[in-house]
């Protein structure tokens, strides 16, 4: 049997997670889930089970995923050639049908892994319901084949879920005028959806510990940046190339009205919990100019 | 300009549809759609604007579809090697693995064709909502793989769907009590659908034009069978090989509780709207003992 | 046995319908029912046969109809005089009595024929749930008796029944401020009522082909006109007298909100189901300023 | 101004009604309306008060009228002569025509006297919403024509209405299988409706002071009846003749579920409101056997 | 038996109630109970009475109440001294705890008395779902302990309980922002309950007859006033020190969207039903400037 | 800022709740609150933050609380002798009226302490919605005064306040078929709410550990008992006094349909949430005959 002492921190941090409960209760939450935690599978189960939690505890959790190591392994596996414009992988018709094929399969593992812990889940990909409508995306004026950009995203399948209590699980492929299969960028998904459903946080699950004021000082790591703060940060040329669009990402989302962005370290097990549920941030949220700063008003 | 007379004939088919209409209205209608109907474009495209219609004019359609053909073409191309037991296919896991990988790719192209006509349409397998639960499937006593049968069905995803004017599209894989991902016959997933959701009808797009009294007489087509005469049929020996199992989840799925379940030939460009609005069947309905026959009441 | 060939121009009918279905399911029609679509009885059996589909495949439609041939028989018969104003006839207060109980009468009969085919079909006048709200119309300054203009509809009763399935149908006696009875001119009622509803559609069945750019001119029949074409035609005074008021009647529906007005040819059996449901019209439509033209885009 | 004392009795007689306003909250009433109310112009607009009244506190009720006079009044007008079989008027074809538009016209004048209280109404007839089904009926085996007796009640639209707060004002009209006007006795009408409903009071409006223990002693007014006592006083033959259908129509009720059935004195202005709102009835109640018997123990 | 004529007058005073049984119905109704209608048990059991009627024709009734006598008489038996600043009384601590458990004991009787009467009623204060959230009070700048002025009005209790058909019975304490206990000033919280639920109707009852227009002359009783007249009257100087703040309260609640207040002699028995349901008021009834005055209409 | 092994402890805590909160998400919770965490402060805000958190999570909990202490506090206060019969308090009108007071005014509080913690809470007591109904209790047969035991619940105002998401919060004062007021005994009234609304469980707050299976041996505490093994318990006679009532109302409560009784020990902090969100019980959980047993199945 426990000690009394460690009953006591246990309840502890239930306590600490009353406010936030409350604070997020009924609010839709998208979790772009990708990188080491895809991988992992530890991990894996550490976000599956967090976002069950989420559910469980009232929130509407949305997760939209990538999948770029599986769709490599399946291309390679096939003898499927590949092709680079600018540096970004051109996604001709063979590698899209692959691509459509792994990332269903991701997608549906997901889903059923939620299942298991008794949450309910459905697979969709932005076909469905016509979710996610895009156009092609040229890569500087390049045309680099089945690459969409989101110009619509039609929440009425989004909503009957959520509102019946699946947990949509998203893989980002969409359809265009034709309704042809078109692949997005995970990232990009993820702001669109959040934007569209009104969604009162995105967090991204990264393989980063954050935003760096300086990425050489690992001291520097920042908390909370607002939008102008973020915006100052990208015009002073101090924010490496792959974080460069994911800050912008979350620019854009808050200004489309979601309240608040969080950069995770998703190598972190249960960092959704961590991040959502005690009074101390994993990694860099990114708020809106006139929004509170919690986490000092929590000190 | 259209002749007078040609616009009267019009006239009397939407007429005579009428009826057909109001039988059915708000009613769910299960379709196993596979063979010839899935391979040749023209008669896909018939086949999902006849569901489309189905859906606009009231019913609630749920479609079922199978893939064997798709999946050899993949599991050939990537050197798996197929092994038989009793001349059934053993899927092990990297067949099962690219098995879920096509079907679902399927799947969510048939959901995108439906969304190109305006029908809202969700593609989901078994996993999703565990729609689909099962148990393991032995071929006269041996293992031959991840091939499920069917043992329990939860309607709560169908339900949300259907009530939200979502097709659900559902292609047949479904877990086990361990979550893992099994093949299921797309012929026992329809009947198990339908019966669970209480379908009125379960109609099954082959490509044969249905049952005949005698095989080798082609004018002794049965247009309708009661439960009664099926199993006397079943019983006479005068039904083919592949005929049979059919037969038999026909009259399975009517003993559940469905209405009339139907053998169509898929080869025919709309059979679905011919069968379903018009006085006269294509291929054979086996209906209830007790129900009316309604082709000879309509003549 | 139909022929195979029979069979597709079947289905090619019922698709032809699928996207007219797809437009306006859920919205709400108002058929002015008048002319010899009332005094030949297949006639009106094709009408309630056309109505009792629109039901069915989703629509919400609204019965407005006449009666001046029945009145005048009764009042023959009952020999009461019938005086004119301005070549108008007046409406004393027997006339007024024998009117309510004749138009009551049809009414009743319609929604019967509707019950009949399994439709439910409720007759009010606008004196129910205060429907149509009068005040006393004049005739070149003169009184013609209980002769009423609308001033207001209330949509309340109209709303319950469509709400709950009913198709209501409803002849042009209204109330006024003392809440005596009044007739209403059928065309004004029908237009106030789709105006007060937010038809999506409003037909009349007239006893003309439509309307002719020049009218002595049989083949110059005009398929579409927009407001303000139709006011162009108005202003050249190419339009005959009877057909004035009715184009007018058009104009001011679509000012009002009304998306589509269509004359049609009631003589046609089954006009409202060649309109609605095929891609070629029975007579002309008049259509806002900004509306597609759809006859010219689906050819 | 009124003075004190006579304030306090106003302030007696709305407490009295209290307790009664509570009993029958929400319930459905039924009020067979006919005979000299009808007729007289103040106390037709005393029923139509109180029923308005009844409606505003809460209740649902529903009116079945008659007409008879006035279908009389008519025929003769217009030179149909009246045959009659065992004493009962024969409906034959003319006959029903004219009854039918009689009845619909008194029935939409009803309504109107209720729209113009404020209250909304809405006039049918047993066709609408196939709310009334007969048989032919016959009488001694000869045929009376268009004379139905009511085989089945759809209280779909009855419901739609009262559950819109509209009143239901019937005349009763009913269709047979060929969809056939028949007229129907509005006693029957109104007992096979108030049963159909599940109504909590069924009040006919008639010409007579109530029940008599014996007819000739006008002190020997019956207050409360239970079946049991009812069914006595039928059997003693000391019931005159227009009486026994009556007793007979409130035994039946009861029997199948009414709670309590009321023969009120139509010619006592508001004796709705008089037996429904204070400790005194007007008339005669049958009530079930095990029925409280209010009055005594309101004394 | 009671004679013709009684049941008359009796039908009579009915009747009358109608059209203010249905101006106000499904209207929300705040009655500010306090004064002698307190302390005499049989004015207490009239006024229990009068609103149970409110909320048996439709009405929703809020009663908000007083207790001072109550108190004073507790915090003499507990030797509690009370002391005063400018002429008001100074609630602290002990005075506060013995107001709070005084006023809750008030509160349930009544509504204990409700539901004797078979309306379901529930005593709140302000406390529960933070009703009435206020900020401290002083006198003449002088801190007079736990007296509280209304910053903000909770309607979600409120709103709960009159949508499922309980009668609300609140005393006037709050909580500040450290969720302390504060006193209210009665009418102030009848005031601006009435205002946050959108009042139709505001009643005091008091311990006068009405506002005068010359205090003196008892003959100058006022039936009504408009805001304008009243703040004339407020101006004037012709009016009592207690009656000052009252009929302000009533001009801000006009103000603030209640559309009549009544000043009600709360010694006379049934005051809110003859104010409320005959067309003689009691009292003076405050309204807007663009209000219709309708005992000049109704006479 | 807290080391990564600190973090991962706290995500256990959150994880380890997880199928707790699934287990009970929409279940109605009864809370019985009393002795010492009634008095201690800090116990107090343990308690209500923990039921607070309950709610947040998706149970739906009540509180029921006694308060015997503060009535003692205040009739001393106020000089009221207190009598005994059979070594139990008469409650005579005086101590009544106190006890009224006392426990409306503990029972507001605690209602405001949740308000604070942003959960609404409304206190009511019996009397409100007539949701406890009593007879008078005797005790061995003489009049103790208003004490009553519970013969009725009416759940519509607990239903009411739970489906809108207030926390009811219950004094236990009944009243009887006079409407006067009675005192309950806490746990007797908590049993009886606990069992009307179908609790899924019930807790109670002691003072004492839990049942042991030998009093006078600590080490034989007993974590789950079975009806059965508690019905054994009592006819062992080891069972001391005050523990003998506790334990028959909890086997009562179960076989009232009651899934879980749990006698917890309200002086640990926050034993409310070690109990419903970790693997070990505080106490003693009294279960079915039939029910799974946890606490092992989770060891």
């Amino acid at each position: 049997m426990e000690s009394m002492e460690n009953w006591l921190q246990k309840a502890g941090v239930l306590i600490e997670a009353l406010p936030y409960i409350q604070r997020f209760h009924g609010k839709t939450i998208v979790v772009k889930y990708g990188g080491s935690a895809m991988v992992d599978h530890d991990l894996k189960k550490s976000v599956i089970r967090d976002v069950a939690l989420l559910k469980l505890v009232g929130f509407r959790p949305i997760i939209v995923h990538g999948g770029g190591k599986e769709i490599t392994k399946w291309t390679k596996r096939l003898g499927i050639e590949t092709n680079f414009v600018n540096g970004l992988r051109v996604t001709d018709k063979q590698t899209m049908e692959v691509a459509e094929m792994v990332l269903n399969k991701v997608n549906k593992g997901l889903a059923s892994m939620m299942e298991k812990l008794g949450v309910h889940a459905a697979g969709i990909c932005g076909k469905d319901g016509s979710v996610l409508r895009v156009d092609k995306k040229l890569s500087g004026g390049k045309d680099i084949g089945y690459v969409g950009e989101v110009k619509e995203v039609n929440v009425g399948l989004l909503n009957t879920l959520l509102d019946n209590d699946f947990v949509p699980v998203i893989c980002p492929i969409g359809s265009d005028d034709n309704y042809h299969s078109f692949n997005i960028n995970a990232d990009d998904a993820a702001c669109a959806i959040a934007t569209a459903v009104g969604a009162a946080k995105l967090a991204f699950l990264t393989d980063i510990e954050g935003v760096y004021r300086d990425p050489l000082d690992k001291s520097s790591l920042i908390s909370e940046l607002t939008v102008k703060e973020a915006e100052e940060l990208l015009a002073s040329g101090n924010v490496g190339g792959g974080m460069l669009p994911k800050i912008q990402n979350c620019v854009d989302a808050i200004k489309a009205g979601v309240s608040r962005v969080h950069i995770l370290d998703g190598r972190i097990a249960h960092c959704l919990l961590l991040e959502f549920f005690t009074n101390r941030g994993v990694g860099t949220a990114i708020i809106g100019d006139e929004e509170e700063r919690y986490y000092e008003a929590n000190e």
